[in-house]
């Protein structure tokens, strides 16, 4: 069954500037989240707290979050990988942090420096400061759907990870195929596994289109009723494990196919489309967007 | 309920080169086409015995039939859109034929210089002919999800095509949405309509991804019964409506698909990203399939 809306969660920002091999002006950053918010987006990642000298392109972080409007309406998920991170957020008077988990041992310990469950005990104490200060907490799992270094995930792991970062307080669970890998019946098994003892709600679906498949796998569950969605504008990105392969899903690709199913997102893809173009423009090179590639060659 | 297996028809060699700028060789032609039948596929469409005046690029397709191995269980589906065509088929012994109408009159009028009355008209002789010498005739109907021209396609006037054709003798349907813009709930709705007098096996599924919708689209008519679906090795073809924007889905994205939902093909995947890095070094570019882009990458 469909759900009548979809809450995109834009990560180009972050997620997407995070693993371009360009870095990017702050003004830049800010001038993409304000034409994303007036193309009606609503929930933006808009950095990370992380040491610049591991992330150098979220080195402004603190400045692009204080240069951002105040919409009570308008998140911006800030990523908080530690105490530190979150003692920043806390004292700029962020609302919403996210946290960043993986479902593979060695992913996690490559990416995050601790296993799984060393990761659970960091978050632990970082959640219930967040959310004992106020703060939204959404939590993000990668390698849903398979590891660049341990192949197949069972899914029983990946609920594991989602139950005790709900159980932590988070208010959503953010499902990463960090390669891309996964085909369309293994996200419905996992989004059947995630789903036996927590509601589809608390679930956002985070796709990577590294092989194509990033539409037809949010086509499948969306018919089991998952109504978040996470995507970076323009397809920023890019794929750390593949040079020159593709990553996050384009929003306006996504806004296309709900468009068509008439499944509402609140998200003018005509607005959309045109700051596609500026962020094309501005990193010189083609949008990672079939839907901006067609509708922008049928304006030339 | 989804097939078991899936017939693919490549249509690269033909639909795919006819609309690539470039023209190619002869001798890349059969060495494709060799390829292909390699990696396990049956069906390939290998030329069009039109006017060289109209498609210079199809203008070596006697030669490029005649070069082709025989198997009685591999068959090139020739696109004939006139007597004279079908003349040389019979001529060169071709044992499949291929008519190609639309579901738009105006798109009809500019592609074959007649409306879709007049077409039905031209092909009935044709099909009838082609049958009784023996040749099995496969039926296209462009245009079905939307026309450059017109705009929305009432799936009422494709089904009404698609069984004139299959009235003339065609064997099966190839449904193409030709520009793409069709998105997953219309393209079950197109299904639903034409299969209400006919059954889902005379239907084939020939998607394009302008819009980044092909594979979305496929497992929503896979989910319908869909088994045969037509696509073009690394994507051949381009979008002729859209200058840089892409056209045929790629054969790699569907079977890394289909192979994820355990539906047989028959066809190795590894041998056709082969093909499609033996076609992209032929063109100078790099391949319109995110699977062929991903594998190749992780090769280097």
């Amino acid at each position: 069954m469909f759900p009548t809306a979809v809450k995109i969660v834009e990560v180009g920002p972050r997620d997407g500037l995070q693993n371009e091999a360009q870095t990017v002006s702050t003004k830049f950053k800010t001038e993409l989240i304000q034409r994303l918010i007036a193309a009606g987006i609503k929930t933006i990642e808009a950095g990370a707290f992380v040491s610049p000298k591991w992330v150098p392109q979220m080195a402004d972080s603190v400045e692009v979050f204080k240069s951002l409007p105040t919409h009570a309406d308008i998140s911006y998920p800030m990523l908080v990988p530690n105490q530190r991170g979150l003692d920043t957020a806390l004292e700029l008077g962020v609302t919403e942090i996210a946290v960043f988990a993986a479902a593979s041992n060695t992913f996690s310990q490559k990416n995050i420096n601790c296993n799984i469950l060393e990761s659970m005990h960091r978050f632990r104490p970082i959640c219930a400061q967040a959310i004992a200060a106020g703060l939204r907490v959404r939590g993000y799992i990668s390698c849903v759907l398979g590891c660049p270094y341990e192949g197949e995930i069972n899914p029983i792991l990946v609920a594991d990870v989602a139950e005790r970062l709900l159980h932590f307080g988070c208010y959503e669970i953010s499902l990463g195929d960090t390669i891309g890998i996964g085909t369309a019946e293994k996200s419905r098994e996992l989004i059947r596994v995630v789903t036996r003892n927590n509601p589809v709600e608390k679930f956002a679906a985070h796709f990577h289109n590294t092989y194509g498949q990033a539409l037809a796998n949010l086509y499948a569950v969306l018919e089991q009723g998952v109504a978040v969605v996470d995507s970076s504008i323009s397809g920023l990105g890019g794929c750390p494990y593949a040079k020159g392969a593709s990553g996050n899903v384009a929003t306006e690709d996504i806004v296309y196919m709900l468009d068509g199913l008439g499944i509402q997102t609140g998200i003018n893809l005509n607005s959309l489309v045109a700051t596609s173009a500026f962020v094309s423009a501005h990193l010189q090179r083609a949008p990672e967007s079939k839907v901006a590639l067609a509708l922008l060659a049928k304006q030339k």
